[in-house]
């Protein structure tokens, strides 16, 4: 079944939206199972991260999978994440995906292939932060895949539930919704783009920002405890983590809901180490915090009449939040007003698989400065 | 914590039983969710493939997670298998894992991840090998991880559901059960240790039985139907699939239920394709059966008082399934009657991830063949 020419090589977001497309329409709705039955209410069709089941009981279960870059994982191959580190990422990673729809973790299902060089102590560390991970979200790692490998290979699912029909999607956002975030975003990205050419390019940062920057990377935090306050308060209309960067987050909130935003860049946070990489970089501090950056933040929508409930609810977990901007009627698309009072589209470079390795990243966030003055 | 010194490479089942094991004691019986419950059964602590969650409701959960090796897979490097084969091979590796919970599946999710120079129609190749993989099990694609790689991974979880309390494991054996296998084994090994060698060695066997070789590869069957039988008929005391090959198997079953076995080579089906590679590589059939060989099928005990009745409701479907031998006290141990009357261990190698490589298997193989005259 050619769809395309026999050369054809579309870039992956392309290979999602249209490729796959086809295998995918109609999905949701299907009800499975011989004996006690799902229905699933969200599958590879919808734009969500996860697919989601309704079961029958009070159970709605949230199942995803994310994979891990083992080896090509540039700040792992310079020895600034250790084995410990990227196990403990790979659970965090697979986790930020059913926080967003804000699930109970009940397990996580890891792949861990390495190659025959990988010696004992090494294999238990991988596995020591994948267990570490698990417990600080207080879920277990339940089983999966272990052997060998041309080279580390990680990959994770996560299982989640939460009481049935509160699972949070990206496709809830009305016009008027406040817009919020988590934390700030691009630190992740900001370490990808200082560490592996800092050599090369003589920079230098202060120790405590060098910190910051790797501290992501280290010990990232899946938001599963904001992501429950969302959903069991019934605050959020979408929700979504910025594992794609806040630009692209933003954008994939808009399509989904059929919304437009209006976001303001006086409002988004930048970290100071996000602005001292901008600088090295030659970009604009704007621009890296919301390009490419797995940060797990979670990115949602409150309707304007429970902001103050969803605040305080958030504060007696000693949590909080950003407002970034606001939703609109979609005819007004997304549209980003700059401190000098200018408006004009989102900055930053949204993750592409295909130009995923550091090279390609640093080279996107460099042009996208060129092209943003 | 160094458990080992800093130098030790244990092989793969050594990894899984002594240097994990610390990680994921005492977990079953957990209780996870902060809203709706979820109770783990069976996690990575007990040896079955899946874990086994009872939620709230009428529902047991069951998921587990298989990784296909890509490139590595030596039939599909030789041209063999296709892309729509290996995206077909990976749903059914995972859904043989629920189907042996004889839990009914709800979903896959499936990491796909590629080499640039994978072309659209080869992408969308794996993807329709999926996607009629789910469909002839009656299940979803359900989403996953998509992206690129230095070469090709698949992975994937299979998600089943079946009534709360009711799912397979491989620990419910009794001395006097009957043990039953849904089919043939050894066809896949027999398929890696003949195509690879076969133009060095001059091999050559009729077109038919090396259709049958490679017919497992390129449309292996998940045992769905069977499963789902033995689960609400609750006719099996324990199942397992076999893809570790039939010997791993039965050893695996016995230790799980702490019972022993008595199989005799008479009953054991042996495909003719077997025999005819068995021969070239002067092995005999018997051992290449029982070796590491994929072939999903099921194996499962059957209390004597419930045979006949099983046997019946698998008819009534169009199913059939051989018994191979009986369960026995654990001090006797699994025991083999061969042909000749003679009583020894059971023939075959076992998989093991760190010899999986071709020429390990062969060499395996060739080696097994050598110590059992």
């Amino acid at each position: 079944m050619p769809m395309t020419s026999a050369t054809s090589h579309s870039d992956e977001p392309t290979r999602v939206a249209k490729l796959v497309g086809a295998f995918l329409s109609g999905q949701s709705g299907a009800v499975l199972g011989d004996g006690p039955h799902a229905t699933l209410t969200a599958g590879a069709d919808s734009t969500d991260d996860c697919a989601i089941y309704d079961l029958d009981g009070p159970v709605t279960l949230v199942v995803g999978s994310d994979y891990v870059r083992g080896a090509k994982f540039a700040l792992y191959e310079q020895g600034l994440l250790t084995n410990f580190d990227i196990g403990y990422y790979v659970v965090a990673a697979n986790l930020s995906d059913i926080a967003a729809m804000g699930a109970a973790p009940i397990g996580v299902l890891t792949v861990v292939r390495y190659p025959h060089d990988l010696d004992d102590d090494g294999f238990l560390d991988i596995m020591a932060g994948i267990h570490r991970a698990c417990t600080d979200s207080g879920t277990l790692n339940v089983g999966g895949d272990i052997g060998n490998a041309e080279r580390i290979v990680l990959s994770g699912s996560a299982i989640g539930i939460c009481r049935t029909g509160t699972a949070l999607t990206r496709r809830g956002a009305r016009p008027g919704d406040h817009l919020c975030v988590t934390g700030p975003c691009g630190i992740l990205g900001a370490a990808v783009a200082y560490f592996p050419k800092r050599h090369a390019n003589g920079w230098t940062l202060p120790e405590h920002l060098e910190q910051d920057l790797l501290a992501g990377w280290r010990r990232p935090r899946a938001r599963v405890a904001e992501g429950r306050l969302l959903c069991t308060g019934g605050y959020a209309t979408a929700c979504q983590d910025t594992s794609d960067g806040l630009k692209a987050t933003i954008e994939q909130l808009a399509a989904a809901s059929g919304v437009g935003f209006d976001v303001a860049e006086d409002d988004i946070a930048i970290h100071p180490a996000v602005s001292a990489v901008a600088k090295l970089i030659g970009s604009d501090d704007i621009t890296l915090a919301m390009s490419a950056s797995a940060d797990f933040q979670l990115a949602f929508t409150v309707p304007a009449d429970r902001l103050d409930a969803c605040r305080d609810a958030f504060a007696r977990s000693g949590l909080t939040f950003d407002v970034i901007g606001r939703a609109t009627p979609p005819e007004t698309g997304v549209a980003f007003t700059g401190r000098d009072g200018t408006r004009h589209a989102l900055p930053g470079v949204a993750w592409k698989h295909q130009a995923s390795d550091v090279s390609g990243l640093v080279a996107g966030v460099t042009a996208a400065t060129t092209a943003t003055p």
